[in-house]
């Protein structure tokens, strides 16, 4: 098992959770108040972590909602990434970055050595050599999108997603890869789930983009209940838009990782 | 024809050149003496673009690499867009970025307005919704991944390639959609080139990649002899590791403009 699996697994089994909170702050969404900090970002997300970090398997900020400030953004991300790691929760850099060998490579440099993300998305588009300079990084992990939660999914990843999984499987060689499926689609989750049977799910879609988390937790979890790694965004970050949004937070993410829970065994 | 179109057809003109220049500065790999100045990837960017900008319609930095320097090689990336913009030559952000509806909106905001780049590139594996975003900015360019140059193309890419070109063709309301199509493949060039007659097409893998000049040219431009933007990196910004590196690199570049517009008619 790789260094990733194993933190994961710890802090899932220490919060008794498959919950990760998807970190994709917007200066124009979080409370007003907010804005008078010196980084708003920055200060937004550290009450949401403060207030949820016992709840939860893992967070995944999108880079997209820092690179959108720019230098001040990745800033931002910086410090937030460090915050979460100083509580042994791991960080999924979700970036869906790809390029061509010499090029991933360097990507990864970034996702691992200067962000210094526990484990990143990936686009798999451009194929093999687009994806192992991620892999090559033995100690972190590589969510590999596979079939995604958007309605764009149809036009080019339904023909193809079940060759991603069992592509991804076979450069596995470190064990320390995974597939994002999206809580969209059930059915193909169960699908993918019997095609890698060991492999983590990272699971967006759940909450503001309609996902059911009855059958997702069904289909999506490992036959001990596992490896499945449920994310919402929206739903708990921006719960309230007022001074009390990290308590709001904590209540959605405390209703959500229950919910899931009463959900993993079959129940 | 959209904004950014016009200003490629501009350069282009203007340096009778389809040659774009990748800006994919590597600080292990320049030369060792720029190492001493306050930014070297500036220095060196610079420099490159001084010697070279009466040859190229358009330069090509990819993100990857400045990403890779964290802040500060973003800093220089902004600093190296502005610099290129001062002398009406687009500016071509290699990014391959995409992800579901309102993130891709992230990204575009991103690539455009932070960046402040004329186009960017774009991965289409999820569909529809995850490149419109960057579409809706009407004034510039953006070029969609369809059959790329690297040897991991034959996993996903192949299958599907020809379906991502009638997407792109499809999507593109306001004419300022193009694709990424590799140098390696000649022949698959000309079959998009047949589906595809007005698109700009981005072709990268001439020079250190393997493609071949003339069978690139004859099949990627359109039956004026226009509309590609044959992209070499590496052959051109690294053709000397020494102090005479931007007059290597002029020569390299005024050789390949010179060779690709030998092929262009035909001829």
């Amino acid at each position: 098992m790789s260094q990733f699996n194993k933190k994961l697994e710890q802090a899932s089994k220490t919060n008794n959770s498959l919950l990760c909170i998807g970190l994709d702050a917007d200066l124009a969404k979080i409370p007003q108040h907010l804005l008078n900090d010196s980084d708003p970002l920055y200060a937004f997300n550290q009450q949401i972590i403060e207030a949820t970090k016992d709840l939860v398997c893992a967070y995944k900020p999108n880079m997209a909602f820092y690179e959108m400030h720019g230098i001040y953004g990745l800033e931002s991300l910086i410090k937030t990434i460090e915050l979460i790691s100083s509580y042994n929760i791991p960080v999924i850099l979700d970036g869906k970055r790809g390029d061509i060998g010499n090029t991933s490579a360097a990507y990864a440099k970034s996702a691992f050595e200067v962000f210094k993300a526990d484990a990143i998305t990936v686009n798999p588009y451009m194929g093999e050599d687009s994806v192992m300079p991620f892999l090559e990084y033995k100690d972190r992990g590589v969510f590999v999108l596979c079939l995604t939660s958007n309605s764009g999914a149809q036009d080019f990843e339904l023909p193809i997603y079940k060759k991603v999984a069992l592509k991804v499987k076979e450069w596995n060689k470190h064990n320390n890869a995974g597939l994002v499926v999206g809580a969209t689609k059930p059915e193909q989750l169960k699908e993918i789930r019997a095609l890698v049977p060991d492999l983590p799910l990272l699971i967006p879609g759940i909450g503001a983009q309609g996902g059911e988390i009855k059958a997702t937790v069904q289909a999506g979890v490992d036959n001990k209940g596992g490896k499945a790694i449920i994310n919402s965004s929206r739903s708990i970050i921006y719960a309230s838009g007022k001074e009390d949004f990290a308590r709001a937070a904590q209540k959605a993410a405390k209703e959500l990782r229950d919910q899931i829970n009463s959900h993993r065994f079959g129940k």
